[in-house]
């Protein structure tokens, strides 16, 4: 079968590598119908180093169950599905607290510290299948599946970042970032009732798609200047909640800038550093709460499919540029060079 | 009139100060009958630099009104008042939100921010005596007012950390920090209704008193065998929540190793450092929320008050020592020492 390696930083290729198969009897092996590139996924195409190559890449994707091992009882051949970005069992204490994210099995991991697997390819093998996949009630040719496949990754990140930044009705919300995770937490941000919501980004297509999403500002300065014009929306107090979708230094330090005194920070850009400002002038000052992590997205599928199915929102619309396998590595070169904001894969 | 000046680490004195008094119309001038050393006090008896003193200190207090400016409407001349370490007007939007610590009237300030006045003094000025100051139904020399006088601080800390942990009935708790706010960190996580209290604190007269406090476990080791311990208590997983109440780097660092996956380090000791580990490996892993900052304790006193009244707490527990202004210098000292947990002054 073929799927995509990367190699090291700017280096990915798509190969052929051995079938993916039925391992364990909890496993289930998918034909993968549709699937993208991550935001996320730019951190190593930036960063990776040849000795930790070649990876296996995709975390992000919908399929259509070709076999089950023989402990899998919810799924069957011909089933239609979505997989999260982390495997869990689903059952576990922190599975049961909706933080699959932190499962406790030992199988339980995330796509990208599985090394012989990946999203980006003709087929995949899934461990703790029940527990990890949700059917879909459509073909794999509906209209609905990018919006679908949103579900696997960015439409439940950018939600997690909404809950975990304490976003309800009336609500003043600013995101950091206009990549796919950020626009979709603009959209969850309007879900939950947020009053006031503004975006920080420069880039105008995505800026636009976030206003269409909900955002009532737009803010397209940034360090010291764009901190000064979220205050000046906001009577110079900052924002209840600060949905930072990126993950650099950069983003930490506007969100402190434009967070308000008793506000939260939540996070849910992958942290591109380790240490960073939260003594008595960052955080501890104003009582700021620092939230987020990676998104347990499998505890919001079924909360958040009913709106995609009915149309009432299109989360989709994050997806601006579709290619076959083939085009993967002219996919990772737009993204990173932000001709694409992201791309879908029909392998 | 005598007061305590901080003329630089470990230089404590007790001299002649000019007299405290009314400078504004919402100024009440107190005759302080109760107050005390403070464990955050010792940070610049550590560090303090000679070209910043010398200093006026001391910011817990009860005290008697002894003159009122023209604008008080609530407090009259004997009336006795509990002064919270934050003074603020009690009516702005940060007040009304219950963060009257990030008070937006240019007055508010913490007591180390206002020059010319301390509490541990024989009187003090009060700035908006009406929103900072609590009335206290009972007289100067009742024997509750040692409990009482840890509203003003230590007790609304404690609870501030407990709530801000968000620790209800089941939780599981870990208090870092044996001193005055860690036991009554203790107590309040107890009232909140913590099933399991971890307490790490290797003075035995200290952990003995977080027992009485509510405390199930005491943990004497510190640093890699004292998270081994709590985890090894706790399923291998840590705790709900972390109540921090030292601020130093290695007390967060103990913090992070104590915390269950989903929980959270709630922090009232003032932070001693400015950046700190927050990334992957730290917080984003397993979604640890990082909260707390200076506790509003003008918003718990009503609420805390009715139990010391009453007799079912007894947070004045805390003070193993008395004295009057003379020995505030040696107070100072067997604090630091470790040889009294608090001491109260009688001036």
């Amino acid at each position: 079968m073929r799927a995509t390696l990367m190699y090291g930083a700017g280096d990915v290729r798509v190969e052929n590598v051995p079938d993916s198969t039925i391992k364990l009897p909890t496993d289930a092996l998918l034909r993968i119908t549709a699937s993208c590139i991550c935001g996320s996924d730019l951190h190593p195409y930036h960063s990776m180093s040849p000795e930790n190559g070649p990876a296996r890449v995709g975390h992000e994707l919908i399929g259509i169950v070709e076999d089950t091992g023989s402990e899998v009882t919810t799924l069957k051949r011909g089933d239609l599905v979505v997989a999260p970005f982390a495997v869990s069992d689903n059952t576990c204490q922190f599975c049961r607290e909706n933080l699959q994210t932190s499962c406790s099995h030992p199988q339980a991991n995330f796509w990208d510290g599985i090394p012989d697997e990946g999203g980006q390819a003709e087929a995949i093998r899934v461990p703790l299948a029940d527990g990890t996949l949700v059917k879909l009630p459509v073909a794999a040719d509906s209209a609905l599946i990018p919006s679908l496949l949103t579900l696997a990754d960015v439409f439940g990140t950018g939600y997690h970042a909404a809950i975990k930044g304490g976003v309800r009705k009336g609500s003043t919300v600013t995101v950091v970032g206009d990549g796919a995770v950020g626009l979709l937490a603009v959209l969850s941000a309007k879900r939950l009732g947020a009053e006031r919501i503004i975006l920080m980004g420069r880039h105008q297509a995505r800026t636009d798609l976030g206003i269409e999403f909900g955002a009532t500002d737009v803010v397209a300065d940034r360090g010291d200047e764009g901190i000064a014009k979220v205050r000046e929306l906001t009577g110079g107090h900052g924002t209840d909640a600060v949905l930072e979708a990126v993950g650099h230094m950069s983003a930490y330090e506007q969100a402190i800038g434009v967070v308000r005194p008793g506000g939260v920070i939540s996070r849910v850009g992958v942290p591109q550093y380790e240490n960073a400002p939260i003594g008595f002038g960052s955080l501890f000052r104003h009582n700021i709460v620092l939230a987020g992590g990676p998104a347990p997205v499998r505890a919001y599928i079924e909360e958040l499919m009913p709106d995609i199915l009915d149309g009432t929102i299109e989360p989709g619309k994050v997806f601006d540029a579709t290619t076959d396998l083939n085009g993967v590595p002219a996919g990772y070169q737009d993204m990173d060079a932000r001709r694409s904001l992201k791309v879908l894969i029909q392998p």
